[in-house]
């Protein structure tokens, strides 16, 4: 008998007919068969084995569920949860083919960074290989995360890792140079400078396609913010012409295929909460640089309850973007800011994007903290033009959003992806509302970046947009005792009371003497 | 409004109605809420969420799958796979409540781990008793194996693990001293040699109550091979009798709760292939002492195939063994065994206990070296007694064996479990067979342990009872070209072509010269 692998499952009649059942199971794929299925007592499966689903041309690699119920799936058929049919693009009653998958081929590279080893370039690009393809299971997954936290990958295995990544999936190539983009490593709440920056720097005439994520343990991403004012998933090839037109786009990136492993690791990076340098720098030059930008401003905020507390600890972080940039052959420049208290007053979409348009619209009740740190990060984005002096992109920026040629840009944009009614003036913000007060008289010395966006993602926030918490005071301003700090928008009672009992734990402001407010270390 | 925990969800009309959704998701509690359930769009759930689910006074966490089939769950409804809906021990229709889980609180410590810190007995303690209660993910679960497994516990650690992991679950107390029991850690096929123990230590009186494995990588478990002649799952109170009646016992430990969280732990460890030091230890020594025995004989079985290839780590091993053990209170004797061939020549349930029972009938055909193994390690066993003096115990096991007062006492067992009918000298083979034979005249001088299980798995056992291999030469037996080394047993022509071609990518065995035989350094 052959024993070529095509013929491996001949022995069985192995051909079910596919059903989509209507569960979501997050990003992983589940196959169903029923207990009864000839195949699954033939091949000796068990539950949970990783099994290789075949139809249509396609193949996907699924974990199995077995089934004892005729209602979900019946025992000549193969039930395959939402996502994992969606990717087959077949209809109910495919034929489809089911074999014991192949264990990945990158299993003994993780084995050696499990056992502490250093690996070298093959071996990061066949892990994320098989990661990308879903190869790995969430236990293998882990495993891989963990392991190079643990061991701290050394900077040579960053760059690896993040060429890897940059490898696989989609990559954009601009035909121009440059192609500039901008990133902030996240958590400072509010802090919605890319839909600002964006519309500079596409006004200026610089190519600007930026894609942004949406919140994932943040009260929103600029994808949920910008979301309230236009469609941010055009379909790909609209995006491209978008963007040839008008220099820039504000659009979700999730969809575009690119680096594809790095969303798979997000999926056991976030539960775990590790984000170590190694990671964040591969996750986010890995997505630019398939994105196809030749300059990024990265911005790394400092402060007591940012993601970096320390001066020394932002500049090792910036030296290892620094060091792996260029070895991408990418153009960098890294800003250390001030992450002491949330940047702008809105934290949740809405209310995010109220701040934003009121900046672009030059109006006196827009924050001055979002228009300053915007305007500096878009000042030093034009400076990648090399029309433009060292040190004249503020004054540059500052004259485009101030003639309004940036609200001009930014409303070409919203009306190219596709704009939604949105009045500043009148922000549709949920209903159920209540105010946290100070409880001596003083200047705020504090705020603290988590609970705050805490409390707004307890208040519903990204999911409901008009959810979340918009500051009334800052850093310097003076209050009295009972004087409202800030004021939470919830749209359901049970998540305002969520959020109340977290502000009664903690209200996430300080009350002081001007003289405690901590200094800034920083540029800006 | 009141703060207190109780009133927490108090806010969302949270009741729904259980219904019993009829998926196996092996060990991993899976609830499925319709997309339209008014409590999972209130509470923010998202699918993977982990979630609480009380009924009946119980209460189970569980991973969340969101659902857009009313057949799977109605929108009042809450689904839960099989396991988790047996846990509530209730009807279909039961009112259920469900929130948002509490993260564990032993969080805190993981990281600490992670980060690859020490940690300490309260440390372990906490992280225990939540992984028991089914409070960690797998990908937590993973983090804090890969974390333990990187770092390398300290034998310090290995105690406290030990330890945390002994106190959770059940213990048992049998009110007398000693209390003896036998453990191999495994990877020789074949190697039955508690069924041989047992009976000759329990017919010389002492107190030997054996709960066994069923196979999870290998080709048959004890309790695999002991259910092709009993009963291996009366229920826990008939158990104890059948101690306390005959003095020992042959039974599956899985429903017994006996350190729980090694249960646990294992489902992450099987699939990583990971089998560190001091979670072997952990694991083994955490379940005998939650089973009340005071005295354990440990089996580590050394060759180049077996889990421990070499001498120095064997005593390594051992000596983690020895400390663990003793501030455990618990006496161990550590025997390092020849472990470069399966012991037997049957490997699969029904060709195991063949050999078995030949040992015990003292029948010619029966294998020597199974025979031998056992014997000695029954020696070293019955001199735990304070009356048997060192050396004496061989010849005493020996006389047990050979008057039949073992076959009688295993026969007392098997029918107090409940016998099954079964012929040693007719066992019930898988009909789908064939040889593999040796290609050269010689002499055998190696057997791979690893190929031979794999080919036995691969023909169906231990799930087809009949399945397996049955070694006709054993190491240092003389071989005619195309002569056969062994014979597979499968029950199905594609589990027997997966086997074949196993051994055709490698026979499993080396022919050559007498003097190209391993030596064997160890005791037997």
């Amino acid at each position: 008998m052959s024993s070529t692998p095509d013929n491996q499952t001949a022995p069985a009649a192995s051909v079910l007919s596919l059903r989509r059942v209507a569960i979501d199971t997050y990003r992983e794929n589940v196959a169903y068969l029923h207990r009864d299925c000839a195949i699954y007592r033939a091949e000796g499966f068990q539950a949970l084995s990783k099994v290789e689903v075949r139809a249509n041309g396609r193949k996907i690699l699924a974990s199995l569920n077995v089934v004892d119920d005729p209602c979900i799936v019946g025992s000549n058929q193969l039930g395959l949860s939402e996502d994992a049919f969606a990717q087959l693009n077949v209809e109910d009653g495919h034929p489809a083919y089911i074999s014991q998958a192949e264990p990945p081929s990158s299993i003994p590279a993780l084995h050696h960074k499990i056992a502490g080893e250093r690996l070298g370039r093959e071996d990061f690009r066949a892990i994320v290989r098989d990661i990308a393809e879903h190869r790995y299971s969430k236990i293998e997954l882990t495993a891989f995360v963990v392991a190079c936290n643990q061991g701290e990958l050394d900077r040579e295995e960053v760059y690896f890792l993040t060429d890897a990544m940059a490898q696989v999936g989609r990559r954009l190539d601009w035909r121009e140079h440059p192609v500039v983009d901008k990133h902030c490593i996240g958590g400072i709440p509010g802090n919605r400078t890319s839909m600002l920056v964006v519309p500079i720097v596409a006004a200026h005439g610089m190519l600007c396609p930026k894609t942004s994520s949406r919140a994932i343990t943040s009260p929103a991403g600029t994808a949920d913010t910008m979301e309230v004012l236009a469609n941010v998933e055009p379909p790909f090839e609209r995006l491209c012409d978008i963007v040839r037109e008008h220099r820039g786009c504000l659009a979700w990136g999730g969809t575009s295929d690119l680096s594809p492993a790095d969303d798979v690791l997000i999926s056991v990076e976030r539960p775990l909460s590790i984000d170590s340098p190694g990671q964040m720098v591969a996750s986010i030059l890995s997505k630019k640089v398939a994105a196809g930008s030749t300059h990024l401003l990265l911005d790394i905020p400092v402060g007591p309850t940012a993601k970096v507390r320390s001066m020394p600890e932002a500049q090792r972080l910036r030296k290892l973007f620094e060091f792996v940039a260029s070895r991408l052959g990418l153009t960098i420049d890294v800003i250390i800011t001030d992450g002491r208290q949330p940047i702008g007053n809105g934290i949740g979409p809405v209310l995010e994007a109220r701040d934003v348009m009121r900046v672009l619209e030059n109006d006196p009740r827009a924050p001055m903290d979002l228009r300053q740190k915007a305007l500096r990060l878009a000042g030093r984005m034009l400076e990648f033009d090399p029309d433009v002096r060292g040190g004249d992109g503020y004054a540059i920026a500052r004259d485009i959003l101030d003639s309004g040629r940036a609200l001009a840009k930014m409303r070409a944009i919203i009306e190219a992806q596709g704009a939604k009614p949105f009045d500043h003036n009148q922000p549709e913000l949920a209903p159920q509302r209540f105010e946290v007060c100070a409880q001596q008289d003083g200047v705020i010395i504090g705020i603290d970046n988590l609970l705050v966006a805490r409390v707004a993602r307890l208040a519903g926030a990204p999911k409901v947009q008009g959810a979340g918490v918009d500051l009334l005071k800052k850093m310097g301003d003076p209050v009295k005792a009972g004087e409202p700090v800030y004021r939470v928008y919830a749209a359901f009672p049970s998540d305002l009371e969520f959020a109340r009992q977290a502000t009664v734990r903690s209200a996430g402001f300080e009350v002081g003497e001007r003289d405690a407010i901590p200094p800034v270390y920083v540029e800006m």
